[in-house]
């Protein structure tokens, strides 16, 4: 799973009725530091996730029809959750 | 899920007959702001996109079958929508 | 899907009977203007391509078995298909 | 499957049950020889590593459900081993 | 699939059955031409490949799975073969 900051939502015609009614986020991978690594994702939204947000994603099909009850769906990236802290720790210490 | 503009049509000899009457176009992936990132998918269409449309292709071949509807085709990249606008918000206004 | 050109071929000792009879090529990735980007893959051949010919890859494992008929064969990457065209437009007039 | 070291643990809100008392780890990505690449993974952890321990990685989602015994977790990454050494050696020496 | 060569065992405390008597492998990603192209993977042994030969590897689970007889085991990348030549050739000469 990867690290990303919600940045703005795509919006697109998509005749698959799976999409109804899903948000389809902008996600700015970043590093555990936060800082940005260039890259993105177009995920799908499965934990109201808001814009400014750190989130968790799952790159992934099958995860991603999960999180989303329906096993047909034609989705590969959703986010399920939103990110509370990033403890980063000294080895040994914990 | 990734971004990208439509360049043009691949024309192969393809004998497995899913490909039969489908389209197979060239797409340059783009970042949001739309600047091309230098690569590129071979994509089937299933939205009857356009050269010059930006579409949202998913890479991923559970869902590139579901969305033909063929549950056998030899298909990873598919085209699922054509994106009608990305808004970029900013932290805290959404 | 990507894009490559048949360079040469890969003799292995391969005990797994689903590659018996199989050819194994060397496929060095290009662009969609026909240079090439550095990479390769090693891909089953399905459509008899020729050294020099500029095929159509689909890599992922779902696919490749798929193409060759046998549910349970330990392939990802393999040739569907020799590229006849790429035939890139100008936004408008396609 | 790759190598990385355990750097500290993600704190997420996620609803899907079955991370619920699933420790999720931010696992830096290392080079054989213990450098790390600049890249990192977010992985549930199944073997109870440790911060400051080298760890191997399965990144794919029916490897992760299979390790965490849950054929529907929406789960890509598990560390499922601690490397207790690597042992690199000469050519004709093993 | 990809080529590497064979450079070092990886020993691993790894509590998940399917690993019992496996051989972890830490092989150097190559070119076609035998030069290391900086990446690496750790893939289980399926051949009896030893130190310094050149092998092919398949990194998708399913095949990894199919490879080592277990539709259960949560492994993905196996070496499948080891190669004893890669012919390149010229265009029109095959």
């Amino acid at each position: 799973m990867i690290l990303g900051v919600v940045k703005g939502q795509v919006y697109s015609t998509i005749n698959h009725p799976d999409y109804d009614g899903r948000r389809i986020l902008l996600v700015d991978r970043i590093r555990p530091d936060g800082s940005e690594d260039g890259g993105y994702l177009i995920a799908v939204d499965a934990v109201d996730a808001g814009v400014g947000q750190t989130v968790l994603i799952v790159d992934e099909g099958n995860s991603a029809r999960q999180v989303l009850e329906n096993p047909d769906a034609p989705i590969r990236s959703v986010i399920i959750g939103i990110v509370d802290a990033i403890e980063v720790s000294q080895a040994g210490t914990s």
